[in-house]
């Protein structure tokens, strides 16, 4: 029996931990969501205390696969794309791979900021004002340049795809980045994307696939909420 | 005659680049920094713009090597690393340095949206009020918990190096984190470091390395200034 995987990360938000969780779901990898186990949370703590073995992660989430403990969104995925069968086999499309992940990754981190351009520290309730400013740049400017790159890639591509001639984790990471876009900002996301029908494709092709649509179904999908990275405050999309 | 590496990225600041530069410089690797050459901008351009074969980056910096184009400086960095002798061989050696360099990309990007606050595409003097407040909190929560990091990132380790028993392309990272906090945040900087005896000693080692001391000293290394990441303003560091 194969160990399974150890996903840590904040049990009451998707977060960034979404991007691994359905990377593990759609394979049908043998996985445990420490945090939302009895004792979970003190686990993850102790990790991030630097109190356990491996390498000490800087933030949530982190994987544990054996003595390995794997840090960074984009390079638990870069380690699973393999084992997972959920990226090309050789270098370049690995790197190709690697390469979107990171700019998906920007993209989150854009939208997060959105709602704290001030400080992660402080709430959202004491950085309204700076809020709207940013908001309505990233609705205006950083969002639209964003679906437009991906739709670019989509076309270059196979034209279903992101990486190669089969689905991804990248794919599976596009499909959450338009649902948390549309659900944080879905009139501008509207906007964005009614000139990147592939993009929109592929998230519906991917919210079919059966083991993401059972995943989707179950009680393991998070719903969105306001303490995630997307959230939805009608003032930052008028 | 290996083909040079290509390096694309804008040739007036160090920004996401020097960390690909540093890696180049301390192999002593045959490269060239296209955006100085002779029309070297246009070029650059032109694959942003999508009309050049390869995957389209989103931004620069990105590195062409036959027939690839990679962008994402830590992804550029994970390709390198193997072929400059810049990290260990083994999947966990680079999966560690992978998370690491991540990591630095994350502190990079939070010291840029010092500046940057509520949008990349305003001047700072349209945003120096929120700037203000964002700079408060990186400088007394968000860098110390950086450099505390690394510092137990060093320590953990042989104490010397960020991952394995020898240089790698993290410290070299590690390196113009130190300099580019240092520059940009003088006061804030030498507060946080001194409990951080051993990433002082690192970017002290690395200044020393004989590529990296020559290349600091040519006029290939660009000055810090204010269009970088890293730009000393003094009323965000009082």
């Amino acid at each position: 029996v194969p160990r399974p995987y150890e996903l840590y990360y904040w049990p009451n938000i998707q977060g960034r931990g979404e991007f691994v969780r359905l990377a593990l779901e759609d394979a049908r990898a043998g996985y445990v969501d420490v945090a939302r186990t009895k004792g979970g949370m003190k686990a993850l703590l102790a990790y991030l205390g630097g109190k356990r073995p491996g390498l000490a992660p800087f933030a949530p989430p982190f994987l544990r696969h054996g003595v390995l403990v794997i840090a960074q969104t984009a390079n638990i995925l870069h380690y699973l794309g393999p084992r997972l069968g959920l990226v090309p086999a050789s270098e370049a499309g690995r790197t190709a791979a690697n390469q979107l992940q990171l700019t998906i990754a920007d993209a989150v981190a854009e939208a997060h900021d959105v709602h704290h351009p001030v400080a992660v520290s402080l709430y959202y309730e004491d950085q309204k004002r700076e809020a709207k400013r940013n908001a309505e740049s990233f609705r205006t400017e950083r969002l639209p340049r964003y679906v437009d790159y991906f739709e670019r890639i989509l076309t270059a591509g196979a034209g279903k795809f992101a990486v190669g001639r089969g689905h991804s984790y990248v794919d599976l990471s596009l499909f959450q980045l338009v649902e948390g876009l549309t659900y944080a900002f879905p009139r501008a996301t509207k906007r964005a994307t009614r000139k990147t029908p592939r993009l929109l494709a592929l998230r519906d092709r991917i919210a079919e696939r059966p083991n993401v649509a059972s995943y989707l179904a179950s009680d393991r999908r998070i719903p969105f909420n306001e303490d995630g990275i997307f959230r939805r405050y009608p003032e930052l999309d008028p």
